[in-house]
Formats: C-alpha cells, sequence, structure tokens
C-alpha cells in the first residue's frame, strides 16, 4: 500500500474509520465475480451455482495469535487460511471475504495495514478479495473473517456421509503447527521450517474440489487436530474411524525437532491443530486424487482408535475448556 | 431454549464450545433456503438469484451497547438488525445469517443463550435463520455478524445512483434511538418508546426491495445518521443533496423528551443513528412507495445541505475519531 513516513507514526485514531477502510482497498483488485465490491451498505458477489457456501472464523490476540510471535501479516494470512480451509473441506472454491476488524484506537495504522496486506496476499493466492468489512473499537484485536464459496455444480461434502468400509485419507501436513509452537512455547525462533508452519498454515486448498470429483464421502479440515476432527466425522456419519500408524507418516523434521525438545512427533501429526489439513474419506478399491495420502479405514461402529485402541491422552482443543 | 435451573447457573466456560454450539442451534427452524445448516465446516445456502449479497458488523460491549443498559435478548436482536438493514438497503430480502461470538469463560451461559434467543427471534421475523458460526474466548463480548441476502432478480440498489432532480425520501423511524440514548445517559429509563428504539431498532425490512422495485436510484440504511448517511450518497452519486426541514417530521414523542432534556429533536432526527431507518432517491414525478416518505431533493453538486444551508453541528458517527 506504500503508506509515506508520516503514515507510519499515525494510529487507526488518528487515520479514522473511513481512512483506514480506504487503504483497505485502495489499489486491490477485485475478482471478476465480485458484482459490487466495498463502500457500499453490502458488497454483491456472483454465487453462479445457485447456492453459496459460507463460513465465519474469529481470531482473538492472545487467544490464537501473539504479535511477539507472528508479524501482524502472518497473522493476516492465517486468519483469512483457516476460513478458506473451511471452503475447501465443502469441495468448494472460495469466491469471497468480508473482514470485521476491532482493535484499540492507539493501534498503529501500519499494523493494521499490513494485517490487511497479508489477508489480501493469502485471498489472491486463490484469485479472491476483501469484498466487505466492518472495522470498530475493541480492547483486543479481534479479526472475524467470513469466507464464501461456489460449489461449481458439485454436491457438497459433508463430514455425514462417511460409510463402513471407505478408506480414510488426508492431504497437508499434519503436525508441523503444532510442532512450530512447541518451538515458540520454550523461546525459540528456529527451525524456521516448523515456526513457520505455525505461524501461516499452507492449506492444499486445491485438494478440496478435487476430492469432491473423485467422490469423497466425507470431509473436514483438521483444524483442531487430526484425531478430534476425524472424530466429527465419525460422529456426524455414526461409524467408527481407526487411524493406522504404519500409514501415518512422522516426517523426519518433527521427529528431530521433538527429540530436542523432549516431545513426542507422532503426538503432533495425530493432534496438532491448525495446519489446516484436509482429511476424507473415499470409497475403497479406487485410487486416491493427487496429494490424498491413505492413513486408515472407516467400520461400523463409533469414534476414532489408533491400530484398534483408544488414543492415550488428549486429542482435541475446545474454546473454554 | 428452556434450560433447567442447574444449567442458568453455569458459564460458557463450564458448557463448553461445543455445549454452547448445540444451544445456539437445538430445536431451532432453518429456512426452507437452507441446504445444510450449523454443524460442518462450513453452511450452504440457497443463492436463486445467482448472486448473493453479503454484510458484516461487528458489536463491541461497552463501544456498541451496555449490559446496564439493554438486556442480552435486545443486543442480540439488534445486532442482527443493523445487519439486516444493510441487506434492505440494496434491495434485498435476506436468506441467512453467520454469528462469531467472542466471549469471556465465565460469561453466565444464560446471557449467552438470551443474546442467542434475540438473534434469532429478530431472524425469524424475517423467516431466516443462523446457518453458522464461531465461538470464541474474548476479553469483552464481541459479537460479529455476517448476514446473506439474495436480490430476486433486480439490480442492487447502490449508494452511487443519485441523479440531479431525483427526490429524497425515507422509510422508517428517524431520531428515536438517539432521544433513546439520551435518555439513558441522563440515568432515566423511560419513557419506554424513545429507550426501547435505542435498545431494538425497527428498521423498515420491507421498504428496501419495494424502493427496489419502485426504481430507487439510491438507496442506504441511516446507521450513522441521515445526514451523514445521505452524505454517503451524495459522494458517491456526485451530487449534493438538501434535506427540506419543513417535509421532516420530528414526531411529538421526541418533541417533549427533548425539552425535558434541554436537548433538541429536530437534532435528533437529521442526525441520530442506529434507527435504522432507510433513505433513498427516486425519479421525481411518480409515486412513492408505500411507507416512504419525501424530504429533500437531489441537485448538482456535492455535500448535503439543509434548507439550502450547511448544517450546523456533528452530523454523524464515525470509530475512532
Amino acid at each position: 500500500m506504500g503508506p509515506d513516513s508520516s503514515q507510519d507514526a499515525q494510529t487507526v485514531s488518528q487515520l479514522g474509520e473511513f481512512g483506514l477502510i480506504g487503504r483497505v482497498t485502495s489499489g486491490r483488485v477485485q475478482s471478476p465475480g465480485t458484482v459490487l465490491g466495498p463502500g457500499d451498505d453490502a458488497a454483491v458477489l456472483a454465487a453462479p451455482d445457485g447456492r453459496v457456501v459460507a463460513t465465519t472464523d474469529v481470531l482473538v490476540e492472545q487467544v490464537h495469535f501473539r504479535l511477539d510471535w507472528s508479524t501482524p501479516h502472518q497473522v493476516g494470512r492465517k486468519a483469512v487460511a483457516v476460513n478458506l480451509s473451511d471452503i475447501a473441506a465443502m469441495g468448494a472454491v472460495p469466491t469471497g471475504l468480508l473482514v470485521g476488524l476491532g482493535c484499540a484506537p492507539d493501534l498503529p495504522a501500519k499494523v493494521a495495514d499490513e494485517l490487511l496486506d497479508g489477508m489480501w496476499e493469502e485471498a489472491q493466492q486463490l484469485g479472491i478479495g476483501i469484498i466487505g468489512g466492518d472495522m470498530v473499537s475493541a480492547s483486543s484485536l479481534t479479526i472475524s473473517v467470513t469466507a464464501l464459496g461456489d460449489l461449481q455444480g458439485r454436491e457438497p461434502v459433508t463430514r455425514a456421509g462417511a460409510r463402513p468400509g471407505d478408506v480414510v485419507a488426508v492431504a497437508g501436513r499434519l503436525g508441523w503447527s503444532a510442532a512450530g509452537l512447541a518451538v515458540l512455547g520454550r523461546g525459540f525462533r528456529s527451525p524456521v521450517a516448523v515456526v513457520g508452519a505455525h505461524r501461516v498454515p499452507e492449506p492444499p486448498y486445491a485438494a478440496g474440489p478435487q476430492a469432491a470429483l473423485a467422490g469423497a464421502t466425507s470431509m473436514v479440515d483438521t483444524s483442531d487436530g487430526l484425531l478430534a476432527d476425524l472424530g466429527h466425522i465419525a460422529a456426524a456419519s455414526q461409524v467408527g474411524i481407526d487411524v493406522r500408524t504404519e500409514q501415518v507418516e512422522v516426517p523426519q523434521r518433527l521427529t528431530e525437532v521433538a527429540s530436542a525438545l523432549g516431545a513426542d512427533a507422532r503426538h503432533w501429526v495425530l493432534t496438532g491443530g491448525e495446519d489446516q489439513a484436509l482429511a476424507a474419506t473415499f470409497p475403497a478399491g479406487q485410487p486416491l486424487p493427487e496429494g490424498w495420502r491413505e492413513i486408515g479405514v472407516v467400520a461400523e461402529g463409533e469414534g476414532v482408535t489408533v491400530d484398534g485402541a483408544q488414543y492415550e491422552g488428549p486429542i482435541g482443543w475446545e474454546h473454554w475448556r
């Protein structure tokens, strides 16, 4: 956005609500599907499928992110990524974002600018933009993102369609964000590979629609951790899921980090949240789409087991508990 | 929702994220257009027009509402109303809501229940529901609502279409919320008519689509105050707008309240925000739709004048200023 140095010293209070809104959108390129972008009472977005997919996630400073661990740009990317990942998990492609930003009046405008830059960067990877939003005073930096998406004629892939005999597969990284969080929690800033994975997830966006095209019977994004999110599929589908650890890759890099910290890399892979990998079930006996790897099976029953047994230890994250 | 008395004593922390999410949706009736409601990675909503209208507003405790002035139920209704009003201001009808709720772990579950009850009540007036959301820990009670809507084949009515010669008209109440706020600010709780108007606006939802059908050339909701929001139309349309005070009704009730408080009722009508009335411009020489009343004219020029002169005093509300 290139604010000059006098603007760098500004706070959002000095910039004002309308000044900040101008900086959200100034010079940005909206997607071809944006009928009406920011600046009116509401935005208008093409919904060619005749149905719209919609999801909201809220991130709060000190709860979901720390500005001493991540730059505002990284936080912006993550806030968008966690929402776009939910769109992918339905088998849809994203079409636009709305952003509600709450911040203290004395927040440097530069921080808000970088946050919004990060949001735009992540969005534009997928050819979409921020089509609307709201900016308000709040004691904590609070970022509410709503993502909209299009099913392109496909049926949504819900959590409820897994059937006994299906195979369970994942796409994307698992355990990297948990490893990065463990490193940051010990006061380290490296290895960059895992710390970076915690700061900005890399959801396998394309794998969602590809899974839908390949006939995935259920899908979820692993925001809470693999076992916890497979538990959502098991509950919604009224089936049991068994994860076969011989099929679950534990990357060498995570093993090294775990070893240095006295932690368990496999635990990160099975239970670590925030990598925004996708987990899905597919009919057995057919090739998985590119980027998907088999990790288990669906059976009659309920709940999630690991190698046929209950997993020892906490398996996920729940707010307020 | 009928939680029993043992639940009344619970906090959201004791209830847990998934328990609270269950209470958002349990026993609720979704609209026929809801393809997939809450409980999956994202919701899916019919978008019969092939375009979707979308808007977000965030409300923060102590900034936008006070729980010693309004009940949680009233706050919930207002949080939804301000968003649905934005959908109406595009000439659209609402189709669904997503809600991001941030609250402290020790918030009584009863408060969250009442808040969500209020949201549902306002939504169901228009036949829609909460189709998705997110619940997170936050230091202040923060409510982020995204409303989606459908244009039913009409073109969106933006802020940018007013033309010299058009008439300016409003639908809905003006000044009532400001009067209520003034009363509350002096420590009073009555008259109920104005205090209630501040607590829960009554946007003229149907007047938005009706204005679109009648050929409105521009429209805005008066969340910031009549003159400020007409200023948005004037700026976007590159025209001037003159409000004729002889046409602007100042309700007797507001005059009485203003007299008791030593305030100016006309100022409330012209500049008070949060009534969520609609203001629009229409081609001259044709009857206005039901519920709309003429208050001024569009001319060449810029900005908003009152009886041909600049208005004395502050005309609106801007965050952080």
